[in-house]
């Protein structure tokens, strides 16, 4: 049996980072990476992010702080006295949770981290179109940070950026992660509890609504289930 | 008075991140970045980086820890089993040193914090020309962060990226210093130690040249002194 070559994937414990492994599991070993950012939920994810490094065998674990995304604020995910708003599903906007520039401080360390391990690949789980209006959620910005690659690493370095789920919907991607056997009961989304997701926070109300389309039940316990859910 | 437009420096404490903030602050007041990424020089750098933001009356300043690029290894800046090699300014090759994709991780940085800070520019002391071979020290690099930047921060977020010395020669940078009052003796280069510069190390190597070709007494203290300088 041939070795399969290394891609690194960019794990925060959510559901779309969860289809995106078992996604890139199909034809990769899989090198883990985990950003703690000073995130509200931040325990759970690393016990998320721990469960699905075992399901998927995953030799290479990195866990990498970057407070500083935490000192510098301006986010409701990082900054306590920005209160996380409620999703408002209607509107196109840019939510307080974004994180400034917060993919290309992650994608920096997973390239870095590519680079010495020799990985092909780094796969992120990054929605465009059925998420939240997050700048650095777009193929575009991917495709820009790949001309960054090509420019800023050794000429020997080739490393790729896969969105394999970027087009889908939160309906396909469930719908995905059920046939690939992604487990996805292992995986968080809620953005402001730790327990028992809220159900009210826009990623609640994002992954809410895809179960309902895809017609699978949301194996993760909620506080509240709103009409549409 | 009109108030200054703000500024982010990534400032090393070299001399060439020293001079590119000279140089930022004809027009800016500045908000400057250091980050420690487990090098041998972290103390004296640090050093550095207060006197001359002191200098500079900086009210900004951050210091961020990227522990991550340490533990990611692949250089001897951070890696004490890669040995520091000495200089060979004949050859154009990465050198030991190359830290894998550091400036996307600093300038990551740098464009979250300008991004809150609604700063309009980052300057980075990047040198192409007389520099060691680092890719990342190439305009085409930061072109091509330019363009990520634009892709993936929020629409009204403008952050150019300047790199006021990347074609100068180590001579020119020395010379636009002096020309500037830059304290360049509140600078550090070398690699290796923190009492007394090495003098056989990349950096030194260059910047004693830098120094001899501009006709400028270098202010730093050198425990040996190649025949070239």
């Amino acid at each position: 049996m041939n070795k399969k070559s290394l891609a690194v994937v960019l794990l925060s414990g959510g559901m779309d980072s969860c289809v995106t492994a078992a996604i890139a599991k199909q034809n990769h070993d899989l090198a883990i990476l985990h950003l703690n950012y000073g995130q509200r939920t931040e325990r759970k994810e690393l016990e998320c992010f721990e469960s699905l490094g075992d399901f998927y065998e995953c030799k290479h674990r990195m866990v990498v702080s970057m407070e500083h995304l935490h000192v510098i604020g301006g986010s409701s995910l990082t900054d306590k006295t920005i209160p996380v708003s409620n999703a408002n599903l209607k509107t196109r906007h840019i939510p307080s949770s974004y994180v400034p520039f917060r993919n290309a401080n992650m994608l920096s360390v997973a390239v870095s981290w590519a680079e010495v391990l020799a990985a092909v690949s780094i796969f992120v789980g990054a929605v465009q179109e059925d998420s939240s209006g997050y700048p650095d959620c777009r193929r575009e910005f991917y495709d820009a940070f790949e001309h960054v690659i090509k420019t800023g690493t050794k000429p020997s370095t080739n490393i790729s950026i896969e969105t394999p789920v970027i087009m889908m919907s939160k309906a396909e991607i469930v719908l995905r992660g059920v046939t690939l056997g992604a487990p996805l009961h292992m995986t968080w989304s809620c953005y402001q509890r730790e327990d028992i997701a809220c159900g009210v926070c826009d990623s609640c109300a994002l992954r809410l609504r895809g179960f309902k389309s895809a017609g699978v039940e949301d194996p993760v316990p909620y506080l509240h289930r709103p009409a549409y859910a």
